[in-house]
């Protein structure tokens, strides 16, 4: 399985002024996806087809490939973000063009799945931009093959049964809820579903037969006890729905008073989502799945998907997801779509077996690019200690993607919000203000840096950029120990503007000489964990509210201490206060509380206030988003 | 574009004792369905693959045969069932096994998409059952090709937009509303998105620059002013989640008081369900989407999906969805599956779209046979009365099918209820039971003839039925006006078993005399509608409560009398009481409320108190459910 990508490279002719995307998008005509997947060795038994343009990947490939010599692991971070972005997506998909269609190397891009809820939101679509995008962007922007639908599915599929379990135990006897757990069959025999075994197994009873436990093995079985004021699972949907943060269910006449405060989160920070994303195989999101942990028992003892006999249903819900999405750039290089956790509330980074798929078909001396969610501090952190533990993969290169306009910001520049004009000083030459904000870029290079990896700053450029400004952050970069700095232009060039930086980040993958060395040890404590990543964050120490130190008691006594730290922190500064621009030192990082997501395999400490349902502004995307009637074209999709 | 279906018909090897419907769908390899497709003359421009065994078919198929004659159009319905269900699916799909692979004609089979909350909750799968099943049937009932899941997040995105429209109003002046609304360009000119004209037409006001709006004007464009106790539009969940039958939403701080009680429905449950089984094209789509009415302004109007923006919005969301799925039977003959509403809560019919390519498909003289859900009460008469009103489609043969059991109970049979043993009189001869039941069926005969088409009685064999018990039953069904009645065993035998019945509907169609005449006209006032209808269930009178004579009021008010009623009635008698078995007459029907789906069109009165929201029992059919780790295939789905 070879792969000459070089078949299906198409030449962009750009225009200036760069057009809106969708223009762009739409400007293009997309190869069938099986040119695609054949230029990459892979024939229609190897792939679903999901429409035209989209293709699920079968897991089976890499069993095939299993003997295959892995490409170069590159990650693609940024600095500390405005709330406009810095272009990481743009960069990811625009080295890409360049490695494939200007610098003739096999390469992969491998991205998250947007959430529907910021496209019609405020946001918009996540394809990359100008003339860096995967198309056709609208089917990366909606739906694209129903992996988040899945989730979604799944994810309330657990809540729905954990409410309903909780209804029928508090109107049934023990004896009653075991008959109708295990109903005799038509021979009037009773029998154990399969998946009640990992249920017994786990409270120590070793029989078969459900007529011989006794009355204490009946109830212990039978009755899961679950404390409502312990469950942890919450509702999701993928939409930007803010009267769903709290809410009360349970409120029917037919639910007899059992009301709950509860809420919805947006279905890309599920737990499931974070499954998805980690997992290694069927097998594996099949255990994971089921040992996720909804809340406690009133004994204290942790109440998972298994035991409420859902890890099996789950997985069935779930096993079309597990194959990542093959799609194209518009320079025609192929990439993989997969998972979207956030990085704010979640680890942030696209699926682990898309990486591996993509760096076995890529093969020795390819290039697989995947992005980390926000700035390096969570993002790419996330990536390394992690999803790269999980993995067992090593990257190579670590891209840090900065922009002028965030590097003036961090030098004490004015605030930057969305919806709003920008000021001038973003617009005219300042110097001094970017030079002032290298010490952000320079905290990012150095905590990267530390992992063994050989960073490349990638400068990504705007009209309004000057030389001089942009020589400051070059001069910085190397001098925080970047492997090198280059200017790019992919969004208004393509892979053309991004040719320098694919040579920078060749150079660093062929001469990186280190392993991946991790922040921390999964043998350290909880605590341990928390503050060696507060530490790369510049904080002098960490404070615990009485309910984290409640939790991480809790979660240790229960044996998760050896999980790695998922911190659920805001991207707008390495501190918890989103103002504190630059480098910022001597804070104390409050800890408000801790969960855990143990089917995903992480602690999550939550640093402040972080909202996991966004909400609508007075007038979002939808507004200009159409359809035309006459050619079935989509609209207004940014 | 001739069909030649004959090219993939296979034969079918049954086993006696008939094995699990899992087991059998699981040893038959299904066709690649591009082998289907190609037997239709349909090319892969015609349709889009999802995965192998599914395709989109593309609407654009129905403009390319537009002169083409339609076949046969034969509509399922069934007695008044049992709550185990009689097997009209079984049937529909059985009786075109046997047109297509014994009987050597065109034939397509139209079913609905099953809901993803009854497979994991009571009912399982829906995909037929025994040797008439519809392939694959895990596919079939997981997710399919996504139309629920868009029609979710369809549904939840204006759901969403509802609440924080009110919001953004409370705490926005007119002027602060409206420059949100219309925000300046780079340019600083204010223009209004395409979709705000829709609402700017409606308003009266005829002009293009939001400038010139007098401050009256923009407080009226821009003040929705939507009174929150008049909001009919719920969310939705394609989940048996009871609790979320009724909730509190808003109580997050965030919120700031705004706190409301609303609640979900299940997926199909949802008007764009409704729209999407009753549009014509695209064009159509996008305008009932946008004038679907969420609630009234505090003055009483009706305000639409169009008024908050998101007309265009939605139809991209459903853009994909309203092409149907292309499957296969067992034994190879074409599927066409599409949407699904209820038919208690909802219309209960599968997609104009998709008859009307079927139609098309097996031309003149080949067969469309279409499954109308429950008793024909309820699932042929919205067939007849909402969606041929809708298509222009004439039907020439409806399809009743009994079983020996629910005829029984009609005639005073013991309760029969899911998940208790059967009492013997349903398991031993009974000629009495059946003989009185039969006033049930002579009804359905009768009610379904008097539309003008030809009635052929299914008795769906069991193993228990004998001949004399069978025969009562086909004296009475001909002596109630039945074309024909007669005994299939399409379950145990595949399509051999229901030869006897394709003859019979095919003698039907070919003979049919008269054009399909509706049950009422559309100028008759909601009233008379209701009337109507209520009469053809025996019933002496209707009595309307407060609230919906309020309704009725306000609707005809508000110019909507001009739409097809659809009742919301139990399946389980022709009465508003489930226990009135058999004819019931002199009762007098209760209207509890009165409901308007104004994109869909039609009206849906609410006769007693209908669940829109089903809830798991304590061991929900998901503990069997798991896949095989191995072949990744699904077990236990029933």
């Amino acid at each position: 399985m070879a792969m000459s990508s070089s078949k299906t490279i198409r030449r962009l002719e750009v225009v200036s002024p760069v057009p809106a995307d969708i223009d762009i998008a739409n400007s293009v005509e997309p190869l069938p996806i099986s040119d695609i997947a054949q230029a990459l060795n892979l024939g229609p038994k190897h792939y679903d087809l999901y429409g035209k343009y989209k293709a699920k990947v079968l897991l089976s490939v890499l069993d095939e490939l299993e003997g295959a010599e892995d490409g170069y692991y590159v990650v693609v971070g940024g600095i500390t973000p405005t709330p406009l972005g810095e272009g990481k997506s743009t960069t990811t998909v625009g080295l890409c063009q360049a490695l494939g269609a200007f610098l003739d190397k096999k390469v992969f891009t491998c991205l998250r799945q947007p959430s529907q809820g910021p496209t019609f939101g405020i946001k918009g679509g996540a394809a990359g931009g100008g003339y860096s995008q995967v198309i056709p962007m609208d089917e990366f922007n909606l739906h694209l093959t129903g992996d988040i639908h899945a989730i979604t599915a799944a994810n309330n599929l657990l809540a729905a049964a954990i409410d309903t379990r909780i209804f029928h135990e508090a109107s049934q006897s023990d004896k009653a809820l075991f008959n109708r757990l295990c109903p005799p069959n038509k021979e009037g025999k009773r029998t154990f579903a399969d998946i009640m075994h990992r249920r017994l197994k786990k409270l120590g009873i070793a029989k078969t037969n459900p007529d011989e436990l006794t009355p204490e093995e009946i109830k212990r079985f039978a009755r899961l006890d679950i404390d409502p004021e312990s469950i942890t699972w919450r509702r999701v949907m993928d939409v930007n729905d803010r009267f769903l943060r709290k809410i009360t269910v349970g409120q029917g006449p037919e639910e007899k008073g059992m009301v709950r405060e509860t809420g919805f989160d947006i279905s890309v920070a599920s737990e499931i989502m974070a499954v998805l994303a980690l997992t290694t195989s069927l097998a594996d999101m099949r255990e994971r799945l089921g040992r996720m942990v909804i809340g406690n028992s009133k004994a204290g003892e942790p109440i998972t998907a298994d035991d409420l006999g859902l890890g099996g249903a789950l997985t069935v819900l779930m096993k079309d997801a597990i194959n990542p999405t093959l799609m194209q750039t518009l320079e025609g290089t192929p990439v993989l779509v997969h998972a979207g956790p956030f990085a704010n509330i979640a680890h942030g980074n696209s699926s682990i077996v898309a990486d591996k798929i993509a760096l076995k078909l890529v093969g020795k001396s390819g290039f697989v690019v995947t992005e980390a969610g926000f700035g390096a501090d969570i993002g790419t952190e996330k990536f390394m200690n992690i999803k790269c533990r999980y993995s067992g993969l090593v990257p190579q290169c670590a891209v840090i993607v900065a922009t002028i306009r965030a590097l003036k910001m961090h030098g004490g520049g004015p605030e930057v919000a969305a919806g709003k004009p920008l000021d001038h000083a973003y617009l005219a030459e300042n110097v001094t203000l970017v030079e002032a904000g290298c010490v952000n870029l320079a905290r990012h290079i150095a905590n990267t840096k530390a992992y063994g990896v050989n960073v490349v700053v990638a400068i990504n450029k705007f009209a309004s950029d000057t030389e001089a400004e942009m020589s400051v952050v070059r001069t910085a970069a190397l001098a925080a120990g970047a492997f090198d700095a280059v200017v790019c232009t992919h969004h208004a060039h393509g892979g053309k503007g991004a040719v320098d930086l694919g040579i920078a980040v060749q150079r660093a993958c062929e001469s990186v000489t280190q392993l991946l060395r991790f922040l921390y040890p999964l043998e350290f404590s909880i605590k341990e964990k928390i503050e060696a990543i507060a530490k790369s964050y510049g904080a002098s120490g960490v404070e615990y509210s009485e309910q984290a130190e409640k939790q991480i008691e809790m979660y240790s006594r229960q044996g998760f201490s050896g999980l790695p730290i998922c911190m659920a922190k805001t991207q707008y500064s390495f501190s918890h206060i989103p103002s504190q621009k630059g480098a910022p030192t001597g804070f104390v990082l409050p800890i408000r509380d801790v969960r855990a997501s143990i089917g995903a395999g992480f602690i999550y400490p939550l640093v402040g206030t972080m909202s996991t349902m966004p909400g609508l502004p007075t007038r979002p995307c939808f507004f200009d988003i159409d359809i035309d009637i006459a050619t079935g074209k989509v609209l207004g999709l940014s």
